[in-house]
């Protein structure tokens, strides 16, 4: 199989710190489709394009940032072999039982060098993105247009140490591939790397950061820059508090937005990217490069990039 | 390794009625870019942002056509596990040596039960999309705006019989998964599949006809929809033949024109699409909405469509 | 004052056939807002972006067509003035009392040439555009996107015979200017013009057919291809019936489709076009290039361009 | 005449620090067409789409900004009465033979309240904008993507004392009307107006300013939002100064970047606004909202917004 291992970004858990705020933005502002609550008060979203029951997961909590990174893999018997492989590379894996998230079967939980927790599961159950899966019409109207309507859930950049061991982990066990990274001025050490595990410009990526397990945000597919442009307007009509954009990216190419959710969690809301392949030769920024390597227009950092995490 | 086996569409190797003209046609208005001519007299393309030395090769003939249809595979003991798959699956394989093709490695060509030869091959020389692999711009900015500048060529849709033995194959030998189809009044046998080998909504795609080893078309990505509306200016500037667009497939929802080259080879210039994975249930389409399925604003078939082959 | 006289297209009064299915298209597949009725049984709509109280109005009847078009004049002053220039020019002028048409003041009506009646007026009640006069926000979330949502009423394109003598009383009368025009293979006589009174590409226009007072269709103004595409999807999923598109007009360049209201009435959404004014020479087309005039991708008429009129 | 008067911005003189480094800028990275340089040094420039000969004209200088303003009227006759309206209001007009300015009719030139010299002229030679006036295509393919290439310029943007005088000038004796406003704290002061003398969103705008004279920015017209992210693309790749955008101004709705040329003179390269009429009530903008009017995503100014002028 071509598509196998790892499949794509499946489940992101945060932590906000006003849950019925929360609940308002990421519906309401944001767009994501709630699906669920849970007797530990879990309210549980989905893109509304996206098929599986759960892509967002928020649970409230006295500091925001979060809690864990899912991965869907394309099997059953994938999620044993990896299980099992990342346990001879050495990691801890521990198991989740099926349910313990809604509509989510069982899980295999482990911590990454970075301090991040990151699972695979193989089971989710297939909620729909409202339309038919016979004849179905081009885009679904009811949701579409409801607040800023990203179609999915794409990815996430993760602030943490050790990076270089994380990104050999995610190659050598879980399948995993750099597309480009940020090299320091030793030429050696990265300050940022981009990985994916599909043909998108990257499904994870990971920068150089002294406290672990942080998160820099998590982000939002959209149709089109039309669609970015539509949603900084919602942004500010809503008063959402944006960090920068639009703007593009040298990065992936990706034009985007970043901004803050209620609980300071910063999210991107981007369109674009290539698509790129495991025989592509990364890209490389080098460190002198890393202002129109994150933020191509200004062609500089601004300071809360480095500095502004959860 | 998560993108393994069959990668991505390689090459199409089309056969042109006058080769100056189409060499014409396909460097300044399709704006591909010439990247060799061989002993042979062939031809060879690519498409701006792509890397590989070649995905479109031309060569002169009494009748237009496609002659073979190649695909990158991830290494080349993956291609050899690849012609030993297809020889225990009992088709029937051939080899052809590095080089025959400009900067291509050795492929492994067959032919499948629809009449069509497809090729494998591990290795082709990578030329660069105009800009470095350290630092570089978000576009190529000689490159991006020369003719309709197509990023990629994506798949092609080929007419022939059995396809549903040429499906067969493709899963069981090569990896690829369906990812949507219409179905023909009994409820059984497909009109047309779509497969893929990677998350794009599709890599390569059949419809079930008499004769065999037809095409239907080469398809070109496009950056938007607004360099869709491009395309079919400068096709109408520079009087080539539109088979029907802008408009939009209601199958793989990409806004696309299909038009001919100076041979009466159709080609598509699309933007769109979505990001589909082997765990998602195929979209079906019967028969009695095909017309949605194919041009989804007249919602109904062109007399073009199931006829107009090459 | 440098935009006096006769400032824009006012409003459209279209006969259809079933009301109450009607009023469903207009208001919400076509997306318009209804803004009143009255105790003739008229409906009357305005686009989204549109500030006064009505722009369409809808009678049931026997037949499809226009019963007539209104343009918006500076002020009194100027309604009284144009009155007094057509019945000086031999025009034949009736008064329509203020109220006779919902929120609407005295007007001015009169036939043209081409069998059309045509009507000024200087009031229509401030009904706004769903947004404060003070500081608002960018749009109107709740209405942009309720059905294909255009922001504006834009033109007419009608038919009917004399339009030479139509653009002699607009153009000495009224205050238009030509704009562009296509001649017959005469080389003098026109079978199409274009009229601005605006620096928009037209705010109307006449196409020269022997049946007196037909509708070729009523156009709606959206901000984008983007929109274009979004609104062909709709019709798409209402079942609307496209006439063509999307596609471009080589006449004033706009990017535009044209489908069928349930009574048969054509009308167009469309986006583009360029600003021109009265020092501009008009653009002409001559009669073997009729066919990117209109239908630019084509570069060919369809058969209903000519014939299909309400 | 409905559309009388005054027209449109028609000139801009512009002061730079290095003609040849300027030249290059304006002509490579803007895209504009250089069409004629003078006995006094001085050179010529046309946005592609307009048809006049000149819209923006160089000097060398040793301080940057605008030396004057000038607006196309409708005919010479027009020129007179202004001329003579002028000076009947009080101001002191100057008369520029034809041809002072290359392909330029004589020009009526006077100082306005706010210290800039505008103008008016009735002549400027047909250049044209690469297409012929008889069955154009629908761009002109050689200069549409040549540097940004915006197809008009479109108005500046003037800071200077007294706005309300100028103000009054406008509408009284030119025939502007107040489209938008920005009022101080006293409920009745004006930090900004934005004036139209067409149905474009402004033709013309003042910023209360201590300094007399000043330019904020000479503005350029894109075709679409996706023209405007090309030009930040193109801005950065030239490593152009950018001062702010891709965003949206909360006044005229337009999508924006606003960049610095070599001579730190500001520019704006904009797409959209809306269609207005002087029936239209003035929208207006309290000081508490003037980050949200200029900045719309941000919702607030930035630092050089009101000090950073030439």
């Amino acid at each position: 199989m071509a598509l196998t291992g790892v499949l794509r970004p499946g489940h992101a858990a945060l932590r906000v710190l006003d849950l019925e705020e929360s609940v308002n933005f990421y519906g309401n502002v944001l767009g994501l489709i709630e699906t669920g609550r849970d007797k530990q008060g879990r309210v549980y979203f989905k893109a509304w394009d996206e098929r599986d029951h759960n892509s967002i997961v928020l649970h409230q909590a006295d500091r925001a940032g979060i809690d864990y990174f899912g991965f869907k893999v394309a099997n059953k018997s994938t999620l044993e072999k990896l299980d099992s492989d990342l346990r001879a590379y050495g990691v801890k894996t521990e198991r989740i039982p099926a349910g313990e998230m809604l509509e989510t079967g069982e899980r295999v939980r482990f911590e990454i060098p970075s301090g991040h927790l990151i699972e695979l599961y193989a089971e989710k159950k297939d909620f729909g993105n409202g339309m038919p899966y016979v004849n179905p019409e081009a885009w679904a109207v009811a949701l579409a247009d409801k607040g800023i309507a990203p179609t999915r859930f794409d990815h996430c950049l993760l602030y943490g140490p050790d990076i270089e061991k994380v990104q050999k982990l995610f190659e050598e066990v879980l399948g995993f591939y750099l597309t480009e990274h940020v090299v320091l001025e030793d030429g050696q050490t990265d300050l940022a790397i981009f990985m994916a595990t599909s043909n998108k410009a990257h499904d994870i990526a990971f920068v150089r950061h002294p406290e672990p397990g942080k998160l820099h945000h998590v982000s939002f597919l959209l149709e089109s820059w039309e669609r970015v442009l539509r949603a900084a307007d919602l942004m500010s009509m809503n008063r959402v508090s944006i960090d920068i954009g639009p703007t593009r990216h040298g990065i992936t190419r990706g034009t985007t937005i970043y901004a803050f959710d209620p609980s300071g969690n910063r999210f991107e809301t981007f369109n674009g990217g290539y698509q790129t392949y495991p025989d592509c030769k990364p890209l490389k920024w080098t460190i002198d490069e890393v202002g129109p390597a994150i933020f191509y227009h200004d062609r500089k950092l601004n300071e809360r990039f480095l500095s502004v995490v959860t």
